[in-house]
């Protein structure tokens, strides 16, 4: 049995069993134990995971989601667009850190047979059991040190964007939508898609930060 | 018993019992039956969410992604940033579908008492068992007419950005970075943060698509 365990609800929520998640996993365990907080059973923790698109590993993401309780439904994780695999973690009071993936256990997993398969385009349920346990197993079996560099951010500020209930009905659909994303048209409260302001109109929050 | 269940491991990573994330659920569990698709064990479907930022109800999208396997960190789940309670599900080969949540269904859950604590700031794991329960059973029991208004979209077409799995090391700090992340300066291969192009650096992907 592998020294780290990852409860089976999370490869059930995750869809598949492939080495990313279970190293986001063990990053968000780790998180919570140096900053000293438990699971984020409500809008505690936030995340700024530093990976972007078009890129493999970003299922490390549905395993910090998964260790942290810092969902993407409850609003407690963007991404920053870096392309890399590591990811900053704030919680209020705790200040913040920045967990990376070592260079050198991402060449150590390089070579293994389940890259091999992923690099013919073979999705990670087609992979044989026996390769996706195996590669599994190496990232359950490493040590702290050996998979990850952390920094600790004491200074570091996020501002969680401020939220609001109020809504109204766009008065062309008739759709409820919540205030921040209602447009003015010919005079008349409206959604985005209404007013069309697309493709130009995009109401996104880009986290503001400090380290 | 609820007509309608949902499994555990759903609200264990969701973090908390509420409404929404049941909504969600509902929502997916639809979308897959309509399209005539199982859960997304690994990249198939994608779900182009209308939540935006800064407004409840986001907990709707874990549950999507809980019921469809359509996750965040598999690059499956984007958000339009319209601040709606909807989402468009794409499957390939499939077309796509729009799920609302109906605005009679919303005024039907607003006087609930769940409401006036979340509206006095109380989180949802700190309001009383009962209450929860009592929301969550208003979900789980309702009819799939009553709770939403769906759109089938046979014609609607979204690409996928294209993939690519080729990284270097930044040659200031060293970390690997994904190409499509890499920016030049001086002369080197450096990533995002080292090559001090932010705040306007912003490489993300918005999905293109057609109704």
């Amino acid at each position: 049995m592998a020294k780290f365990q990852i409860p089976e609800w999370a490869f059930e929520f995750h869809g598949h069993k492939c080495p990313f998640m279970p190293i986001g996993y063990r990053m968000g365990t780790i998180a919570l134990e140096k900053l000293g907080v438990g699971k984020s059973h409500n809008h505690e923790m936030h995340v700024l995971s530093e990976m972007g698109v078009g890129h493999p590993q970003g299922c490390m993401q549905d395993g910090i989601m998964a260790a942290t309780g810092a969902t993407f439904g409850k609003g407690l994780m963007e991404k920053l667009y870096y392309g890399k695999v590591a990811a900053i973690f704030w919680y209020p009071g705790k200040g913040g850190m920045r967990i990376v993936l070592r260079n050198e256990f991402a060449d150590k997993l390089a070579p293994h047979e389940f890259f091999k398969f992923r690099k013919q385009g073979i999705q990670p349920s087609e992979i044989p059991e026996e390769v996706r346990q195996d590669i599994i197993d190496i990232v359950l079996n490493a040590s702290v040190e050996e998979l990850f560099n952390i920094e600790m951010l004491p200074n570091f500020e996020y501002t969680p964007v401020k939220g609001s209930f109020a809504k109204d009905k766009c008065e062309v659909c008739g759709e409820y939508v919540f205030e921040r994303y209602l447009r003015i048209k010919d005079g008349k409260k409206v959604c985005i898609p209404c007013s069309e302001h697309e493709p130009e109109e995009k109401g996104f929050y880009y986290p503001i930060f400090k380290e």
